[in-house]
């Protein structure tokens, strides 16, 4: 059993390298955002991103049997399509889920007065909606925010369409990188929200990314699939679904040589993991992001679905939250995952500190591990797990088999509680 | 759709009745609990249950891939016997799992040296084990204790052997009932402990049933593997299974005609049930115990599925907590079960209170439904829901299918959080 070091997961892999910016990032997208009436709050609340030359477009869904009509409609436009799209509206304060046949027929109007004030056929446009779930979205506010909307679109207006998808974020979450490519130049950009999978009735997780460079549509479903499992798959806040959960990933531009397929999915993958994180981040109530590696496992399924229960226990993220190094409970979150491994065979880091050997408890420094804890939460510890102070880092090796999975989350506090509970009847 | 006041879950259905007592309410058992030093407390912790004439037991165990040896101990004995046992030892204070090679040798130990005491064969007794995982049992202090626990047992050693199991308990767990079959008087008695499947390091689960009337093994095994499903695995507290969890139903006597076996299926059905929900409103931090009944849903499983999904929503709990009657989170958890239904053809009501029909929401009386949330919390509520005031009644019916399940679980209170959070490191 090795005693590496905690790898950062967040260390951006080469040929990739940082740059400002999110969604308008990557040539050829324009972006806008505006405050259209929606939210009561008067915070910005209706957003579009515009690929003007079309786009390969592959879109990942929430699972839920109650999931909103937008979602259907998205869905099934990608499919006939055959995963081209042109732009997505979202609009931010109703979730329009829950409003029977009313629900599809206002995502339809939208789309089509949309598409025309674009220049676009109904089809080319999708819709997101984020907000309160069984409420109608006000069609005629929606409806005289188009012209106004349209007309702020720009080639820089991915942090304006950032700030409009928001609900209860507490911040705006975006990212952009750029690799040397066969002789070019790729970006790859993205923007997210969601801070609970459902707040106080505010629901949904969605994420946007777009990349400059053509890719056939099939590969690049393949590629976000595989990057999604890894990535907003792998983020837990508190384990409940929405009804609205969009991801969708734009390609538009010259197209890329299969050569360079695997480093674009690096960079889609690194994107994809930073957004998530930075949801999980902004969990309800969190003081700190939880990283949890699981290696040696029989393969990467069985490695993830392990990593994310242990993300998803209450009792790890009360201890968390407590900064209790509780191998007890990691131990036994792992245990439940319903996949097979050796318990004698378990060994657990937290950071630098290694709690368990051979499926026993080792004899380790509590008060530093405990320390570890608290350094993280307050943003402090900087000496291992990367760049990102705020990550507590706890890694399960659980044999000697190739599985990795790697998955996010955030501790469980009292606030949190409050949050939920304190909503007014 | 009819708007049926929910039935309560609680009742117990005719031809049983309520008698005092516990395990040994059933004629033929003795039981002992005592203070063998094992917990720093000083509260009793060593208990032992005896069947003296032998008894058909049936054993259902936790599924964690992490469990102590006490565990693995008694499912190979009840398999390797065909289901059959004499006497089962629990010590408290020591959960015995991840300790490795030394967990086994110790539980084999500590069987062996008490049967030779009852004038048993080692495999006749059975042993579990709750309390600090990772740390072994004190052999000594255990050992120490026979003796005195032998002296003990008694024929009304139902109520000391109960409180014994306990662990972060604020109460001891015990039921009986009694009925006329076959022109004789057939008692069940039962027992548990739990409060959090897992506490602060205090693990475990831990239920006891017994039975005066004599049963084949298979008709018992598959009899209580039933009964299970629609009791201690239908509840949820932190949605945390423990490595010890157990569930032991010891039945000896008389043989009962099998024309009566369905009665007495209602009547352990009922017992377990109690005790489940007993554990449920026991949770840690809890303010009401949660009751979620599915019906119309395909089958019997889909319908416990989404009952237990709805129960450990944190979402649902937290609204719960805070008296909200939020609809939308109830039904987006139903939504994420991974269960098919027709999201359009969805009722729900909480209480006598209906907050949706044909999945939509209906206008509904707020702050009365609100007010029902809260008289539920202070066990002032009994207008509907049976002799058991603190139980708030959640009712979703999906479509018109055969399925009907029903789930327990309580409120997520900061409470909780504090208790799992704060616990010195």
């Amino acid at each position: 059993m090795t005693a590496a070091t905690p790898s950062a997961s967040s260390a951006l892999s080469a040929p990739w390298r940082l740059i400002d910016g999110g969604v308008t990032a990557p040539r050829g997208f324009r972006a806008a955002g505006i405050t259209a009436g929606l939210k009561p709050s008067g915070n910005p609340d209706l957003s579009l991103l515009l690929a003007p030359q079309g786009a390969v477009c592959a879109g990942t869904f929430t699972t839920s049997r109650v999931r909103a009509a937008c979602v259907d409609l998205c869905a099934e436009r990608l499919r006939a399509s055959g995963g081209q799209a042109r732009a997505v509206l979202t609009n931010s304060g109703q979730a329009n889920a829950c409003t029977g046949e009313r629900g599809l027929a206002d995502s339809l109007t939208a789309t089509a007065e949309l598409a025309q004030r674009l220049g676009l056929a109904a089809e080319e446009v999708l819709i997101c909606s984020t907000g309160v779930i069984g409420v109608p979205i006000p069609m005629d506010t929606l409806i005289a925010g188009f012209d106004p909307l349209v007309d702020a679109l720009i080639e820089s207006g991915g942090d304006a369409a950032a700030r409009a998808i928001l609900t209860t974020d507490l911040v705006d979450k975006q990212w952009a990188i750029e690799a040397e490519l066969g002789g070019r130049t790729v970006r790859i950009g993205g923007m997210a929200k969601g801070s609970g999978m459902i707040h106080p009735d505010m629901a949904t997780m969605l994420g946007y990314l777009t990349c400059d460079a053509g890719v056939p549509a099939d590969v690049w479903q393949a590629m976000v699939k595989r990057a999604v499992d890894r990535s907003f798959n792998a983020i837990t806040v508190d384990g409940d679904t929405s009804t609205n959960d969009t991801y969708l990933a734009f390609a538009a531009g010259e197209g890329l040589s299969p050569e360079h397929y695997e480093a674009l999915e690096i960079g889609l993958t690194a994107v994809s993991q930073h957004l998530a994180r930075a949801i999980a981040r902004d969990g309800e109530g969190a003081t700190c992001l939880v990283e949890v590696r699981v290696e040696g496992a029989a393969d990467e399924a069985g490695a993830l679905r392990i990593a994310r229960t242990v993300c998803g226990s209450s009792l790890v993220k009360c201890a968390v939250h407590g900064r209790d190094p509780n191998w007890g409970r990691i131990v036994a979150a792992a245990g439940r995952a319903g996949v097979a491994f050796d318990p004698e065979a378990v060994a657990l880091w937290l950071g630098e500190h290694q709690l368990m050997d051979k499926g026993q408890p080792l004899a380790f420094d509590r008060p530093a591990a405990s320390a570890y804890l608290k350094a993280c939460a307050s943003g402090a510890y900087l000496g291992g797990p990367g760049p990102e102070g705020d990550t507590v880092m706890i890694r399960l090796v659980l044999g000697d088999g190739p599985g990795v999975g790697t998955a996010w989350g955030c501790d469980l506090s009292d606030q949190y509680v409050r949050i939920n509970a304190d909503y007014t009847t």
